[in-house]
């Protein structure tokens, strides 16, 4: 097997600056899965295109285009978490042209949501309850820094996520026919026991802030998860979450694959 | 006002450790707050003991029994936070008597969930759909860590919390009334939309390991989320949050306070 021992080597560098850099990563093509839940799931839809593994590993080998065997220091250097699992894999950033008009019927659109652990949760999340896919737009956390693609835990490869601007989001929905609806605290927002969740496109906006007033303009309306007065609000993945889950709580998901 | 200006003041070291170690603060019963948002809120509930403020504060002082005065290399030793606002309280962790029997109907039981940001997330959800109070078995992350209190927002002081064994739990449980029912992944499961929330106690394990062996023994029966088969499991505070609120959903939640 190929190996690796300096930190200075060019290759690690470039692992490097991958688990750093939004720009570098969407230049390259390629982002990094830390970890072997992540790595196998990357080699089943066949998207490695390099592995970095540690010398002694704690699972069996699979196989990647290009393995490099590398020591601790090496490990330690490269891996974006931070009790390297031992293997590090350099993967291919799905390729997803933006349908238009788009086919499903059931949309989350993110708006400043900075937390990459969010991010990653509400792709998840959005997955589990049958979403069609995820908008990412200003001011969200890069759906393929490491700690959003660890949070997701593969979602990423199964979940098309896009990251477009509010004005042509707006207009695609539109030639959808997909009202968009924002989340929203005010007393005049629709409670989301009252909505029809058949076709949607639902914005959520960071807890702190709510939807810029650019999204706002752009909503059919808004709609708000009641809940104790007491309460502020709720965290922006745990809003997206119980909308996704009321939306599809009407039908049998079990057999919706 | 006071004035501390070395890092090895005995206070400042009481406050290192009130951050890192749960034991020193359950024989304290102190624990910190981090930041003015949770320091308002824990001055209006009268529990603030002592507080270190920065020098230059960036939003005007509030009255504190003791307040001290530190310079900016002292806060950033003494605040839990890696970007200090300015401001960390010590203060009583709330008394809160288990009662027995139980007088509420809906209970969130937390069983071996180590993140403290999914502690906090439960505890405020809970929270916001109505919750009577969570109970927390061994395994998880403490109430009070920093962690979990930053992520809780506050809900610390609004939502009894209880650290008790499994075995405790069921007796009195049996004693109050309320079925213990258990979050699981398997086909023989009930569907969540399936079970009767009036009155429950609702166990979430880690997403990892799910409920020991020992919670299972003690559920009345088993629910699951149903999701796309694709999808392997939910995050544990978003599992937990999407039970609370179909149990909460039949009510008029906006008027429950």
């Amino acid at each position: 097997m190929e190996r690796i021992t300096s930190r200075k080597n060019p290759l690690i560098a470039h692992f490097r600056k991958l688990a750093v850099s939004a720009s570098y990563r969407r230049e390259c093509g390629t982002f990094l899965c830390d970890g072997y839940k992540l790595a196998e799931e990357a080699v089943r839809w066949g998207v490695v295109r390099t592995a970095l593994v540690a010398e002694d590993p704690i699972q069996p080998l699979f196989m990647a285009k290009r393995q490099i065997e590398v020591p601790p220091a090496v490990m330690e250097a490269v891996s974006p978490s931070r009790t390297p699992q031992g293997i590090v894999c350099e993967c291919e950033i799905p390729d997803r042209p933006l349908p238009d008009p788009l086919p499903g019927r059931r949309y989350v659109v993110l708006d400043g949501v900075q937390d990459p652990g969010n991010v990653g949760t509400i792709l998840r999340t959005a997955d589990a309850f049958g979403a069609d896919g995820v908008f990412l737009l200003d001011g969200c956390a890069d759906p393929y820094s490491p700690k959003t693609v660890r949070s997701g835990m593969g979602v990423v490869f199964r979940l098309p996520v896009w990251q477009v601007s509010a004005e042509a989001l707006a207009s695609l929905l539109d030639r959808s026919g997909l009202p968009l609806y924002g989340a929203a605290l005010d007393e005049n927002a629709r409670d989301i026991r009252d909505m029809d969740w058949n076709r949607f496109a639902a914005a959520i906006g960071s807890e702190g802030r709510g939807l810029s007033q650019e999204v706002l303009d752009l909503c059919r309306g808004t709609f708000r998860i009641p809940m104790r007065q007491r309460c502020e609000s709720l965290n922006a993945a745990m809003a997206a979450g119980v909308v996704l889950w009321e939306a599809a709580r009407e039908e049998d998901l079990a057999c919706r694959d």
